[in-house]
């Protein structure tokens, strides 16, 4: 660090890589050097400039203060080769990959819901999964003013968040190829309802499933918080939408809900069901705000609430949150 | 009727009066006469060869002893103004429209779940809606075996429901094309979270998800089961997804939901989620059964599963159904 700025480096030049370089420009983010590494050295054009990529390796984390890992969505992520020995040479790490999430040493942060995990540190912490991401800055408002019972998610999940790999297998089907891409099945005019493998501790739960479940909790610091989530890949290009019936311990109206959530930070209330108006994959493309609408009264349960949560997975399940902590951090005067 | 044939009209020649004719064919309905009815006269290709098309009038129904209405969803059916009147003429009506579904004076009958509920009717049954069929076919049988208790739904519906309307403009704006036909927002690379209008007794709740609750209810005979639903249009061109989240009375294991269902008619069980096997949209298509899988023990509640259902809107949840009311009704001598 000098001057207050700092050496910044990028891991991944995927999808996410390339919106981690985005939102630390648009950010302004303090920065006197940005290093953007990836599996092999090269030039190429990321928001909106061509840039150098320099291959990954140990050396090439040399003088960084923040190294952002974009991570790679069900494969052995850089996290797991250079994230600790980075984060042992003193740099901060922010890993968007799964491998550390549920590691006790790891603090698993959304800036707006528990920013006050971030201290005692140890260099390392992680991103959570954009499923979950959405769903925790949409809830934590609500939980802190009625308290959470019990969730059920369903998502709606776009092919943006298995990177290029998903978004040319849609693109490709729609074009007549028959190539199914990262899916084990077409998901062109189809949902498959699988996200992720099936190795979670609960029979049956695809991983993306498992990961709504437990990272939801620790976000929330609710250790036995009841959750239970079907995660659906649909094929839209980008951004998740989510159904979430949350059931709460105390009475809260869908008006109460509405207002506590206009006031919270990170997150935008899109509901005129009258007129139409909702939150939309199309609409949330690009935007920072997890966006909320159709909050209405369960009538199936008391202190149950049904709402409508759509975000760009890229964003707010992604990029953006991951530069968010670093910000975060720095504020809090831990990095 | 003559020697056990019988005199069948279809009102309506979209999507569902289409598969009608097809149905009707493929189950060698005794028929001696096919009289096909819609807002103009003329001659239109029909389950593979063409056919003549009369115009809807009073008249047309001269003779009929079965008339089977296709519906509009969200218009006014042809069923207002002529089914009671065909009725009252002792010809027996099936109506796939929503307009007298909640009626008490008309039976909503799924043949696999009550056909009992077909004794004593005033000749005009209803067809219950598409989400609430194929959800009610896979949650009967489990019902009988440990009783539901509460019901949390979300449904992922192809445009088809929409009738040919819906299926164009799916396809027009796949080609760039910027009308919206009949949503209120692009359904391409979107998920619309509203099916139906805002007219429900439940604030902020639209119709569909109503008729999800209403007809779930009154098909199973419990008027006061708790039900929620969240129902959602995605950008594919046949069969409706749903992921529901299913409550009993009593305990119930994944592996006694398999074999209750793999029993049950007009259920086809597919569930292997190691061998990335469970119901499709695309599988699903021009099939007839109620296709479910994904059965997993809800670790956030006692007593609670996880299940997704598949099946073909326009057949199981439409046609199909409807040609099963008549054939039930003849096999119980009710016509």
């Amino acid at each position: 660090m000098t001057d207050g700025r700092y050496r910044v480096g990028v891991v991944g030049a995927g999808m996410v890589g390339e919106r981690l370089v985005e939102v630390l420009e648009r950010r302004s983010f303090p920065m006197d050097e940005l290093r953007i590494m990836a599996t092999s050295a090269r030039r190429q054009t990321m928001a909106g400039r061509e840039r150098e990529v320099v291959l990954t390796s140990e050396a090439a984390f040399e003088g960084l203060d923040i190294a952002l890992f974009a991570g790679t969505e069900g494969e052995t992520g850089a996290s797991q080769l250079y994230g600790w020995k980075a984060a042992e040479r003193g740099i901060f790490v922010v890993d968007n990959g799964s491998d550390y999430r549920m590691d006790p040493r790891v603090p698993l942060v959304v800036p707006e819901v528990n920013p006050e995990a971030l201290r005692g540190h140890q260099g390392f912490i992680a991103n959570p999964n954009c499923s979950t991401m959405q769903m925790v800055v949409a809830l934590a408002p609500l939980h802190r003013a009625a308290g959470l019972k019990r969730v059920v998610v369903s998502t709606y999940q776009a092919v943006s968040g298995t990177g290029r790999a998903g978004v040319r297998a849609l693109a490709g089907q729609r074009a007549g190829a028959a190539d199914l891409g990262p899916y084990p099945a077409p998901i062109y005019n189809n949902c498959l309802p699988q996200v992720g493998s099936l190795k979670g501790k609960y029979a049956g739960y695809y991983s993306e499933e498992v990961k709504m479940i437990e990272e939801t909790r620790k976000i929330l610091g609710c250790p036995d918080l009841p959750v239970t989530a079907t995660c659906v890949r649909v094929p839209v290009e980008n951004c998740h939408s989510e159904a979430i019936n949350a059931e709460f311990e105390r009475p809260i109206t869908p008006e109460e809900a509405r207002r506590i959530l206009s006031r919270s930070e990170g997150v935008t209330v899109v509901d005129a069901p009258e007129k139409s108006l909702y939150p939309l994959a199309l609409d949330a493309a690009g935007q920072d705000a997890v966006f909320v609408g159709r909050i209405r009264k369960d009538p199936s349960r008391p202190n149950t609430l049904d709402l409508w949560c759509v975000s760009d997975n890229l964003l707010k399940g992604a990029a953006l949150n991951a530069v968010q902590i670093a910000e975060k951090a720095i504020e809090m005067g831990l990095i």
